[in-house]
């Protein structure tokens, strides 16, 4: 029997949660950070609405009318105000137009041109600018291209939305890099690779004819942190998506995405003349392969004028490609980028590759290969890295071939969806992580060679750049599973524009759209946010440990996978523990794979005097007793990162808990249960890897933490048949 | 290029979708016709203000408290009062209260023990009576047991929604059907067989920690209609559900589902002792193996006390059985029913079995195992029957085990998903199917031994019964796909608690719950509903046609489907078309399936003179040039129906679309939407057929019939590879 007591709290918890369907407040985070909720500060909104007494918006095409909703929703949320249109500028008013069209009368336009101008400023940037004639008060949204006006609009949103002082503002911005796309590991059976929040959104059965509302706010969420690009399936292509029947169904959502500035792209799978064309062979030098991809690029363009271009993942975990036919994979992207050129597409040629022959280290292998074909490739031709050298590790060092490719556009891949961070349940931000990697400094030319400057292009002057990031989107209501996972989504997005924003600025505005505007509330959860993948590589794989995860599905700590189909598959690879200590040594000792690097990361990583502990146990094999900087031995150190890393989740879960009646209860509520399944899942890697290492090292805990409770049995033969994955 | 106009088709067609999120009329659907919307007339709504001054509710299990806050949301919402409790009595007062809590002072305590016995009449029913005493009104809601108040109160709760006079109440009310349950058919990897509405509800991954709020919704919506059950899982089960990882997942689920009267029950693979248990046999005369069940039913019930009992496919489509041991379903049954009976639970063994190995009719197949074995099934097992003998096909004829098996309580399984009546896409309603099914009479008792008299248990005076419906909800945010497709789960719900209602009565209230209360909106909507199944019929499998969709998918039409493993999963088997005639012959001269039933039904079956036209091709096999009633000849007549079901899908689309701004903007575009598809799809369906069927005809379309635009080879060569399935 269930004791009483029992019953009661389940009871007690869903009555909770149950009235919040009767609380106007519940809010299910379907919204994302465009809450458009009335600012609760009256002397803030009256300044507003005193700035804003009318809108002066020139232009009706499609972007247009979108950048005129979102602006009427705004102010009719925030202000409570309509959008009241004039044109005779005798008020305070909210000029949006574009260059060309702004009123000559009131302003100067040759300013304006000049400020549009410099430095790569894009046809996609915006300035926003207060001018003042007289006693009244202009505030011009202007710039060269229609969709610089929709970014425009959403960041004056923004600073609305966040309480910023708006009566003297001089905002100048562009994006710094080109494609800012996501990446959907969606198959067409609505399965989603790496998904944790629900099912892929692009319900294929119903369309083209049946278009959900919920395509539109996608493409609001994405147009409002300047992503502007979507590849809509997994890089695991099924060819079927090069069919006419899934063409119309992709023009479908091009044509809801186009006035939002949004380009589609698709991820091909390279065998597909065979596949789909009947023919035998899909050699990229074949004359009937190149035409087939010609042809198969014009009939796209055809009902997809804007279409963005190809995604390849080839010669990668089974997938054909150019190698199957001895060509490089230069020769391979080329005659994609051929058959897209006339077209304005480009190619997104994925460097993630390992050969199953090679005995290389795996994290030599994609450097090995594309180093190699350095200049060889077109020039609407991006190679895709991913952020690390092995595959979206809570830490990775940068990958080896940033800065190794000067005559290569090369553009970063960063996952969003948590493959390797908690899944869905876990609260990590990853803004950090993210600018952790684009601040790191490759040194390729001198210092300040950071991984940004390479991918911007402005390092090695490339004219096309880009970045991508696996999507944690789903159909789950609030879109990603856990309400902070969208802060990654929003990071994600506000970096792909500018990389030099800090990780902090982007979650104190995040918070402040989307949980609260009070500093009280904004400042416990950003720094529950700041220290959270800090937390998570702790109790995950503290001082460089990586790849120890559940095998397949990657869920939970599974440190001893050992003998499975290849040897970079298994953990015990990647940590090397033995009776005498632990890491994988990479250097001139061992696969020396810190040889890729410049020279002054060279020597960084592979001197144990300077090597930080981050990356300690990446480089270098080091003894149980190896006495660490914090005077602990390695054994003991260890134990106390995974202890400290579960230790502040549960002080994160208190902190949380602190919030109850603060903020909206549903959110209250999901993230309080979402909580307790971080902090048990926490435990569970603490427990499972120190107990795993504790097979090797033969060493006590240290006596000041509590023993797991489980034995390390218990952990190993957990089960999960149907993990995602 | 796509031409500009199409482009601001689309343009207009997404702004006004989109300027739905503006407008707080927007009903996405998800409160199903759980909407307690103000009701509009002032004085309706001031009448049962007056009425329901104050509440007077007794009791506080939690049961008692999913009472109250139904009744206090539903008060606030329809009637903008507060529920106010009162218990002095002097004002008009709702009284809720048991039979034996029922303030005496003021009732007649011993008039309500009588009404609430009677003929069958369950704890789970109620009476709700209107008591004047000197200038005050009691409107008393009581019952046996906690659950018939939860029943009386949703109830009473539509009355309201419905706009009914509630002055002189006296309504008593008794399921007539004790179980009445949903059948999932959810996989645990969240995929769903059969499944047009998402993925599965049931967030495996994140239980028992993470309960999501629509988990309470669901429960709410059941028990709003009587549905007292729900099979969790997949017919086609994993035995991973028993294992003690997901029961700590399922009994969080029974959990939130126990105070809305819902038990858990589990579909159990029958070779579960193998597969999780160890053993090396399943075979039910094992001791090993009715110890092995006997404990896993004991540690079922530690973990949830009020679990319902087991669903069992067994020795179907290649699942495993006890005829792997060359036992008898019944053995295989009795096992089971005697390790939960010490608990309380029942066996639902499905009849929906058909041998590969053996050549006999399918349509006779179960009926021919399932009678030998009447009288040998213990008393908590119930057999479940699909309403026809094929499979849930858009008409079949009553299954003949109906009436066939007095020793056994036979329970009927309905498909409420639309497997065969297009998805989620189609508007079909399903209450007349369900209708005509519990109205069918077998006469094995003489007139009037309806199909329906079989399931309750009063034919043949079994005390238990049972009902299924295969469930149609998924993640979809609307929970069904299409909104209409709601209107199926409530006709099942309303049905298996009264299957004497009409279908027109619960439609119209269905109506009114979701879509409107004005006379003018409902009428017409009551009308396409009313037709959409016969239309459905006529576009899909006119005359008795039957099993001719799409290979393995089953989307869209596929009469030529031949030479696959098995006959009996070919379409042409089921037509049997050729140069003479079609249809199958089921008459004496046939496989005599016609036999299985009563005299008379066979008799009005087997002869043409009294053959329903419905059902004139499942039973004959006819020449091409037959005469019809209509005077047509079957070719004609064929013809016309297929085009006459699609005609009226026309027409129904152009209903709706008369009813724009007259309802609720999404839920109107939602639906405009889906009868495009519907539209398409029937005449997709008319022309395949006709032209396939025109091959051996070789007659042609009547001349006043429009030509198909399309050849058969075109409609042949369509391919779905990622249809759901």
């Amino acid at each position: 029997m269930i004791p009483i007591r029992k019953f009661y709290t389940i009871l007690l918890l869903f009555l909770m949660i149950y009235m919040i369907n009767l609380s106007l407040k519940a809010d299910d985070g379907y919204r994302l950070w465009l809450k458009y909720d009335k600012i609760e500060n009256e002397a803030i909104r009256e300044s507003y609405k005193k700035l804003i007494q009318k809108t002066f918006l020139i232009g009706n095409s499609s972007v247009m009318q979108v950048v005129e909703n979102e602006l009427s929703m705004a102010l009719h949320g925030l202000l409570g105000q309509p959008l009241l249109h004039n044109n005779d500028l005798t008020q305070n008013t909210l000029i949006i137009a574009l260059e060309n069209d702004l009123p000559s009368a009131i302003l100067d336009r040759e300013k304006y041109a000049t400020s549009l101008t410099g430095d790569n400023f894009s046809d996609q940037g915006f300035v926003i600018r207060t001018i003042r004639k007289s006693a009244v008060t202009y505030t011009v949204i202007t710039a060269r291209g229609e969709s610089g006006l929709l970014y425009g609009v959403f960041h004056f949103i923004r600073l609305l939305q966040t309480c910023q002082d708006i009566d003297n503002l001089n905002i100048k911005s562009s994006p710094k890099i080109k494609h800012r796309v996501l990446n959907h590991w969606d198959n067409l059976d609505r399965t989603v690779e790496r998904g944790y929040s629900g099912f892929s959104l692009w319900d294929w059965q119903k369309l083209p004819d049946y278009i959900h509302s919920y395509y539109i706010d996608y493409a609001r969420a994405n147009a409002s942190v300047g992503i502007n690009g979507t590849v809509l399936n997994n890089v695991n292509a099924s060819p079927q998506i090069l069919t006419p029947l899934y063409l119309k169904k992709v023009a479908a959502l091009a044509d809801v995405f186009r006035p939002y500035g949004i380009k589609v792209y698709l991820s091909i799978r390279f065998s597909a003349p065979i596949d789909i064309g009947g023919l035998k062979r899909a050699d990229p030098l074949d004359s009937e392969v190149r035409q087939w991809w010609a042809d198969k690029a014009a009939e796209i363009y055809e009902l997809i004028p804007n279409f963005g271009g190809f995604l390849v993942k080839a010669n990668s975990e089974g997938q054909p490609g150019p190698q199957d036919y001895g060509r490089t994979h230069a020769d391979g992207a080329n005659m994609l980028a051929e058959a897209l050129k006339p077209h304005g597409g480009v190619v997104m040629w994925r460097a993630f590759v390992y050969d199953n022959k090679v005995k290389e280290d795996r994290a030599k292998q994609a450097y090995n290969e594309f180093v190699l074909l350095d200049g060889q490739f077109n020039d609407n031709v991006l190679v895709q890295v991913k952020n690390g050298p092995i595959d979206f590790q809570p830490r990775e060092p940068f990958h080896p071939l940033f800065g190794a490719t000067p005559k290569t556009s090369l553009m970063m891949e960063f996952q969003i969806t948590q493959e390797y961070l908690g899944f869905s349940t876990h609260l990590v931000y990853l803004g950090t992580l993210f600018k952790e990697v684009l601040d790191a400094d490759t040194y390729v030319r001198d210092m300040g060679s950071t991984v940004a400057k390479v991918i911007d292009g402005s390092l090695h002057g490339h004219s096309i750049s880009g970045i991508a990031g696996v999507a944690n989107t789903g159909t789950d209501r609030n879109w990603t599973g856990h309400i902070f996972a969208q802060a990654n989504w929003y990071a994600y997005g506000r970096l792909a524009w500018d990389h030099t924003l800090t990780a902090e600025e982007i979650a104190r505005d995040w918070i402040k759209m989307t949980l609260s505007r009070d500093d009280d509330i904004v400042n416990p959860i950003l720094e529950m946010m700041m220290e959270s993948r800090e937390n998570t590589v702790n109790y995950m794989t503290p001082l460089g440990l990586h790849h120890i995860m559940g095998w397949d599905h990657h869920y939970g700590p599974a440190p001893w996978i050992k003998d499975k189909p290849r040897d970079d598959w298994t953990s015990v690879y990647y940590h090397r523990a033995n009776e005498e200590g632990i890491g994988f040594d990479r250097t001139e000792t061992g696969s020396n794979a810190v040889s890729l690097y410049a020279k002054p990361v060279r020597q960084k990583f592979s001197s144990l005097e300077t090597c930080p502990d981050e990356y300690l146990l990446w480089f270098h094999h080091l003894d149980w007793t190896y006495v660490m900087r914090s005077g602990n031995t390695l054994w003991d150190e260890l134990c106390y990162r995974y202890y400290d890393g579960a230790e502040r989740v549960t002080r994160m879960k208190e902190a949380w808990n602190d919030l109850q009646d603060k903020i909206d209860d549903e959110i209250y509520n999901h993230v309080k249960q979402m909580m307790i399944i971080h902090e048990k899942e926490a435990i569970w890697w603490r427990n499972a890897c120190v107990l795993y290492f504790q097979t090797f090292s033969g060493l006590p805990i240290p006596t000041d933490l509590v023993r797991p409770d489980k034995s390390l049995e218990y952990y190993m033969n957990l089960s999960f048949p149907f993990a995602p994955k």
